[in-house]
């Protein structure tokens, strides 16, 4: 494969989300073949099984973004215990209808961050259900239950040297396990 | 008290609901005392936390409808072996800014029916933990996986004869429960 | 009533365990209408559904410790990001045979220390779907992930000054959650 | 490779188990170039951190034959909503030492069954999340949640008709992932 087509789907559309830099900034060490692509979330409607055949213009755009990628990079905040509302939102429309998920067998890595000592841990546990339910293949080490400290982004917007090493090594099995699972 | 409050919050937005229409066909047991109002969650953006301080209206309602609620029934299917995002997205509106969550101490049911075997179990297992969080407290037993069955309800609405013993009776406990955990 | 038996169930059997000491020193803040008492689980058979209803004597004393108390304490680590096979095996005993657990309708509260950062949070979540299931009421908030830090125990084996403030305040959430639930 | 090596599982220890009676119906679906092997969780004694580095006759021969295998079958039963304490049990032993569990990266399938409609899916949901801790890649789909019916088993112990299809789906399924993880 001449490269490999990356979706990354953040969890949370504040304007400065931690979960969104954190994904611009793990990017930065993927190597040149990895080429990665934000997928917007915040302009899907509410998920309406009435709908689901006549998807509007942000559904049909999803789907198609989702079911071109090689790979699927999420990267999400913990609201409640759980997966924010807003990225399962995302998650229900890409699935749908019955029978066209276009999530199906594209390889995963999970990343969070947040201010507390949990930092997402269980958020990602209930993603994980959800992604084994999709047929979607995370890889389960090294898990990354990210806390926000001072000094984890540099001015540039890359990853301060106290956390590098960590998220290197995060993204280079992120990168193996793409490539081991990835169809053409 | 003189007459309790519940809302009702049903977990899918299609007309055709069956879980509105299980929600519907429960309060129909509910004794004179439980007034049950449905929550609209289809009109809510979706939740960004940088407008939680200066909510739109049908937020303000939301939160405003739950914060007058002595109790909380969720009736709810499950999208891709969760929570359906239309749910958690209310659930997340409701509980924010932090510390100004409206769920705080109501006392909860949760049903749910679905056309598959498993009825709903692993949604009600992730929403359970999230109520926790929430500091819902949510009755345990019975549980109530439903399957969609012919019969399970009549030309009317109400519940048919063959399921009608189980949820008069899980009408009750959910009854016994919120007058033990209700404030005035 | 006038006393409040407690059994406390701890999750690890090791000699120095972390969380024997926390529930020891969580137990002093407790106020003197509160005896607890340790519950073994250290001398049980693996559960093997074909003894069930002859059971031996470890297991007939575990039931009978837990069928006589008011309320548990529940104080665990997180092994595998779960609740301990340990522990797990004194549930299922003391669940058996169907139609005859012990547990139904016990208050509890859940405790968990560990060195990790996520301080036995995926354990908890685990024991929450498990403790709902049998119908144990087990208060959401305020949740417990401590963090085994220096200083947190004194050389007494009290909680320290940083920490007893969040242990005295669970521990007072605990007591009128047993007033509230126990049964005579 | 020759022959793939695979460690079967059995959540279950009492004699007639369903999960292990699948477990044996299932093997007969295999290729010849997979050899199952049942191990032993009988005779383990619980888990005790303090005995880890010098475990007994029983530990040793859990872990060389985890060790040992190619790729994972786990059966289990469901018991109160998770795991069974005896199946986790083994799963902590083999865990153990830190850094020297004998599961990390084997590739593996979960397949479960109970008379309950729910067929398992609570239990295979947390054995998800503590596989994925463990760093043992478990496939989504097909999900296995069976339900004991009459004519399931044949008298001679093989998938009936009505079943057969669907678990030779599965079997095959799970050859094709242990062929893609295992290693050497």
């Amino acid at each position: 494969m001449n490269k490999y087509r990356i979706a990354c789907i953040v969890g949370s559309i504040r304007k400065e989300s931690l979960n969104r830099r954190l994904s611009e900034a793990a990017i930065l060490l993927a190597p040149p073949d990895f080429a990665f692509s934000r997928v917007r979330i915040d302009d899907l409607p509410l998920f309406n099984q009435d709908d689901e055949t006549n998807p509007c213009d942000a559904v049909s755009r999803l789907k198609s973004e989702i079911g071109g990628a090689n790979g699927l990079l999420f990267v999400t905040p913990e609201y409640n215990r759980s997966v924010p509302g807003v990225l399962k939102n995302a998650i229900d429309h890409a699935s749908r209808p019955y029978g066209q998920s276009v999530w199906k067998g594209k390889p995963a890595g999970i990343l969070g961050i947040s201010s507390g000592a949990i930092g997402t841990a269980l958020a990602q546990q209930h993603l994980r259900n959800i992604l084994s339910y999709l047929d979607v293949p995370a890889f389960g080490q090294p898990e990354a239950f990210i806390q926000a400290k001072e000094g984890l982004f540099r001015e540039d917007g890359s990853i301060g040297e106290a956390s590098r090493q960590f998220i290197q090594n995060w993204m280079d099995c992120f990168v193996s396990w793409v490539k081991q699972h990835a169809k053409g």
